[in-house]
């Protein structure tokens, strides 16, 4: 009855688990969440109050399919003072309802069934679903530990086919915080320019701006032949608003616009006023880089405590706010050992197998909680492996 | 370089009149919008607080996939108070960020490649759409304006085959504003019941509650192998939200989960929020009320200002906001007299032709807006004519 697109999309286990911590805490139990993929922050008060005006002036129709102007404009003025570039043209940008629309609508408009999407293994849960939802084909390529989880550009080379429509980066990373250093982005680019096929590089560029050492990139830097898709969930801590953005070349802008206005008529215009407080409300920053420093001072508390306990990280991750930490030596099955943890410990983590086969043995550790609760839960899986 | 599947959408000439009118209003001119498939009203005023105490009190994190409890409930409740149906039960509501997704989440669960969608045409323009990306085919059943553009439910019997997967019915009807008549969807599920392919209904309902005449009944009184699709944005003048839902029998939940957790995560938390309070707040009911009491004032204005124009209205449509009128009298080429319309009497109107073949040489009238800009768009459009 359920059509195959469907059956080959695999259920995302990271939800699985909320769901089932939240199952837990329905029936009295204290979970601690180290499986959250967003953070436990308040969304910014000039934002918050952005959002409120909207409402209160009667923002609450439909936008511009493309997004409001002033958003548009402003997430180009982001990118050109954030990175080396000349600014994009706000006619390039597409606003949408959280960066998962995003690839939805990108990928429907590129991916021909039967063509292939090089990506990382691990790598985030969703991203092969949507290629395979298309009846194309997700090409993964295993990252490493010891290589702090970075591609391999010779490996990207080796499995580029005359099917190769995209190549998909994502740094900082999830689930690993791996950020991808600018001469491998340089070669991925030149690789993918001189392949026969021409590839897409999709660069998934949400956790920019969560960085805790160097800076991030935008593949803007090196090559116009690209996607970039963002959004503000993550830096300013706005997952239920629901709001992305991707920057397209200007050919693609037309077809994708037909997608999003089929699909979603608009993205929400409260949220889109957020938004823009977002990128030019000068009391914003302040907000963010006190966001930054705490993920920052959490990220060093977790990486001891995990090490600590006996997780294996090889090269410290500097972005995002995750810690892909070996648990091999507790487990070569990380979907049973993060159940486990979860109904004995009460305490979320996400199992690595959920980005891939290459994750296996893997547990993704999130900070985005407080310090307080990043303790408790270390100090709980501590008790849960020495009972075991 | 864009897929076929892409190719095959018609771009959206509703949103592109619209487009062209706000290009005409920043170039200085007054545009008068009888094309628009929004309410005019402000959000009530209930509602845009329950949003503004979401903000306030931090409810700005994802949700659980499905959407809020609380709100599913109250759709439950909604519906089993407005039709003659048991409640169904919550689990079966999922929450989407609008109902064109939903559309999207239903249809890529169900519709594999080959598969017919039986519609009739003239019909809401994204439909065929979602179809067509989807590999299926979509199968349009003429409807007659001396018919009211109502289904003739031997003509869809007649267009049954092994691969028909579902009908969708939309009462009442954008663009028509037809109710369709209980013993017509009666008969509709009955003989989607006898077919060998045991057809689903799909039923579009988001107009419920905008009837004028007699009562819009749910295709939950008539049968259970349905899917119903519904919103806030027409109901409760809240389009920019961007929220609405689905109601399915218990074994579509999970595989249709599996599709929203990817492409969406969760509908808006504050959109959930303010959704709640539309069902639930007990101020709600009297402001949609006065909304209803002046939609049912405009219609007949407008009807009898069209009417006056020489525009052909053989059957008086009860329901939605539309008018969908016969032009021939003035041209057989719907989307150049709209242009025209547009361009010499600064008027937006939607030409029939947006809505497939048959709506050709008709235009669809939209009374979502006031009495005085209705009266002004009519006057222009009697200049025009008048000039011609």
């Amino acid at each position: 009855m359920i059509c195959d697109r469907i059956d080959c999309m695999k259920p995302f286990i990271a939800m699985d688990i909320l769901e089932r911590a939240q199952e837990l805490e329905r029936a009295g139990e204290h979970v601690v969440h180290l499986e959250l993929g967003e953070p436990d922050f308040d969304t910014p008060p000039a934002i918050k109050a952005a959002g409120i005006a909207a409402i209160r002036r009667g923002d609450t129709h439909y936008t511009h399919s493309l997004g409001i102007a002033p958003l548009r404009e402003a997430v180009c003025n982001h990118y050109a003072r954030t990175y080396d570039i000349d600014p994009p043209h706000p006619d390039q940008v597409l606003i949408t309802s959280g960066s998962s629309p995003a690839f939805l609508v990108a990928m429907s408009a590129l991916l021909e069934g039967g063509d292939e999407l090089i990506l990382s293994d691990p790598h985030y849960a969703c991203h092969p679903n949507f290629v395979r939802f298309l009846g194309a084909v997700p090409r993964t390529i295993p990252i490493y530990e010891d290589d702090g989880f970075q591609y391999r550009p010779e490996d990207i080379r080796a499995a580029l086919t005359p099917r190769t429509k995209a190549v998909l980066i994502n740094s900082p990373a999830n689930p690993t915080g791996t950020l991808l250093a600018p001469e491998r982005m340089a070669e991925i680019a030149q690789l993918a320019a001189d392949a026969p096929s021409r590839p897409w590089i999709f660069s998934d560029e949400i956790y920019h701006g969560l960085v805790y050492e160097n800076r991030a990139r935008s593949i803007l830097e090196f090559t116009d032949h690209c996607i970039v898709f963002n959004g503000f969930s993550k830096l300013f801590a706005m997952t239920g608003w629901r709001l992305g953005y991707m920057i397209v070349p200007p050919d693609l802008v037309r077809p994708m616009q037909t997608v999003l206005q089929n699909f979603f008529i608009s993205a929400g215009s409260i949220a889109q006023a957020a938004g823009l407080a977002a990128l030019t409300h000068p009391a914003v920053e302040a907000d963010v880089a006190a966001m930054i420093e705490q993920y920052r001072e959490r990220r060093l508390f977790m990486l001891v405590g995990l090490r600590g306990l006996g997780f294996g990280i090889a090269v410290e991750p500097t972005g995002a706010f995750y810690v892909f930490a070996n648990a091999r030596r507790f487990s070569n099955d990380s979907y049973r050992l993060a159940r486990d943890i979860l109904e004995t410990a009460k305490v979320g983590v996400t199992p690595g197998v959920d980005f891939g086969p290459h994750g296996e043995g893997y547990l993704r550790f999130s900070y985005a909680n407080s310090l307080e609760n990043i303790g408790e839960g270390l100090r709980r899986i501590e008790a849960y492996l020495a009972g075991r």
